[in-house]
């Protein structure tokens, strides 16, 4: 195992009706104007808003809002929200939504406090400071409420980039599994999937001895397995909703990943397909994933036979590891179909003919020079041949 | 599931040589002058504490001093820690050791500031304010790095209670699992019986649709019984070690067992074995909870069957769970006697003719009023057939 520091300060309150505590958290943390942040309309629609406003309202807290986050989060909106921040002397944002939101929240976060232009976070430079965050998350998936992550797509050359740092960590997360309850079925898979996307992200290590954080993520997959397929047949059902939540949070608040190279391979290679075609994270992720492990399977066997036996209840093939190897990502990939995501390039709304362009931006924007890599290192050659893994 | 609030700010520094960064993370967390605990000679002569020293010395952070906590830490010494903390303007406790140093520590830091008697605490008041703090641990065993609890004798009486608040949990906790190499093979066996009891007793619940925690929890016992076995045979593991005190440090910040409700009768049951007798606190849990799961296991077999089938690897009996069940509890049993732990009173240094002052003293003490509850509720019949079971 490597040397690791943890430090995860979020408060995560859970249930039934907490999103009425919002005021409370926010006073906790000490929020005195607040911009509230949200998507679409539905958060207004369902009465969301009303009942957080109502409660920031009960504790005296003055606020303001923002509205109009897109799946794929854009800098134009960003850069609106730090206008706002500055001329309103907010303190502390509150995102209402989903990834995109608290992703949208944290960029705005560090640049209502920084001189210079915000990108420059997402283009390598550490979030040092920046204004306090709250969430009332409502789509378990991309775990963005116990993080300090955040990716933003710039409108100019498509580019969708990352920022980090305990700044923008969340102060408060306030998850109510019922607020999940109304989401399209297609969202709820999506979401799904990017949980179990950053599990395997974190199995897939080239450090040994990692016992307990194999079993800490094996324990996450499983809890998904059987609560996915519960979900989507039975919308309605708290207590699915509920486990799926708390898995999604825990999956990305990286307790589980501590001490151990990652990959990341699978998202970088993903994120090229949401940033063009602005498809769901998740449903990328799902064509996406099957075809990078078939390709780097070899890399390992053993970890992906560990896999198939621990995860999908395979049975060891001792003679040909390899063959339980591929049996888990055949398990996993007829999973993800199972519960409504796409296969191919196709049911994705992805073109063959992208691809080189697909493979150029991956391998030369961002400061990158040729290859990515985590479990495996990836050069021009390899991405070519995954993108046309999953046409 | 129910709902819950999970806040676990304690920043964990992990891995080979971090004793060495203790000043920097004092600082960090705002101390200017240091009150070092521990408890033997040991930590003074492997030098750790003068590695620790000398780390403090290089931020210029002031120190003093205060040795001989004992297992199962006295109120006497809390005394003699508070007065010097208000003699010296101490702002921060630094714990060198393992639990019964860090519980001495937490104890302290909430004496230090309180006009009452820190007892107080240990009587049912909860702790709102303390001093600040932080840990280099030397067991993997108590979880009190992460957590927070605390558990002191009053020589009085030999009462054994516990006090809980954020204010006492620890800001920073360095897990060095080198630290814990030179342990002799009981404590460690100890050690591991302890980190098992915390995982069971959250395990044991009566609320429905927790799969997530349950999940998590396997998942660390699993750990536990890859591991455990691994550092009795090979002490300087420093892999085995390492993933040891990690599953200790999850398996008691909480985040299996949010949700839930618990149990926590086998801890009660065994703090009076302790108290009596002075045996370490795994050791007495050893013996302890074989007794309390037989006598227990029909409140919920398939409970037990599952815990079976999915930690100890039974094959389910469909016709008689209760078979499975038990099966599970006889490998627990005999796991903890591989590693060198007491199977009965008479290993463990205990008296049947003491029993019924055990049952007195645990249903009586603490204002108890003739019962203890958790999994389930026990009465004197019921605590006095457990210790016998023990016998």
């Amino acid at each position: 195992m490597n040397n690791f520091e943890f430090y995860s300060p979020t408060c995560f309150v859970f249930g039934k009706d907490t999103e009425t505590s919002a005021g409370e958290y926010v006073k906790r943390f000490g929020g005195s104007k607040v911009l509230i942040h949200y998507g679409g309309g539905s958060a207004v629609r369902s009465g969301l808003l009303d009942r957080i406003k109502e409660s920031l309202s009960k504790e005296s807290i003055a606020f303001t809002e923002l509205g109009g986050v897109k799946p794929n989060p854009r800098s134009g909106l960003v850069y609106e929200g730090i206008d706002l921040c500055k001329k309103e002397n907010v303190d502390f944002i509150l995102a209402v939504g989903g990834g995109s939101v608290i992703d949208s929240s944290k960029a705005i976060a560090a640049g209502a406090i920084y001189d210079g232009d915000f990108w420059d976070f997402y283009s390598g430079k550490r979030v040092e400071k920046a204004l306090s965050v709250g969430t009332v998350l409502t789509i378990a998936a991309a775990g963005s409420e116990g993080s300090p992550d955040s990716v933003i797509t710039k409108e100019e050359g498509m580019l969708k980039r990352g920022a980090s740092g305990d700044a923008i960590r969340p102060k408060f997360s306030i998850l109510n599994p019922a607020l999940t309850q109304t989401l399209p079925a297609y969202q709820t898979a999506a979401g799904i999937t990017d949980i179990m996307a950053h599990l395997y992200e974190r199995y897939l290590t080239n450090t040994e001895e990692v016992e307990v954080t194999d079993r800490l993520i094996e324990g996450l997959l499983l809890t998904m397995i059987h609560e996915g397929p519960r979900v989507i047949s039975d919308p309605d059902n708290y207590e699915a909703r509920a486990n799926i939540m708390w898995a999604g949070t825990m999956a990305h608040n990286n307790s589980c990943g501590v001490g151990r190279s990652q990959d990341w391979n699978s998202h970088n290679i993903e994120h090229e397909l949401s940033a063009l075609y602005d498809c769901a994270h998740g449903a990328g992720l799902a064509v996406t994933m099957p075809a990078v492990f078939s390709y780097t399977m070899s890399h390992n066997v053993m970890r992906f036979a560990q896999a198939a036996v621990r995860i999908w209840g395979c049975q060891m093939d001792f003679a040909h590891p390899e063959v339980t190897a591929k049996a888990g990502i055949e398990a996993f990939r007829n999973f993800l179909i199972s519960i409504g995501m796409p296969k191919n390039f196709e049911e994705l709304g992805a073109k063959e003919e992208d691809i080189p362009k697909l493979v150029d931006v991956l391998l030369h924007g961002n400061g990158r020079e040729g290859t990515i890599t985590g479990f495996v290192t990836l050069n021009e050659e390899d991405c070519t041949r995954i993108y046309k893994l999953m046409v």
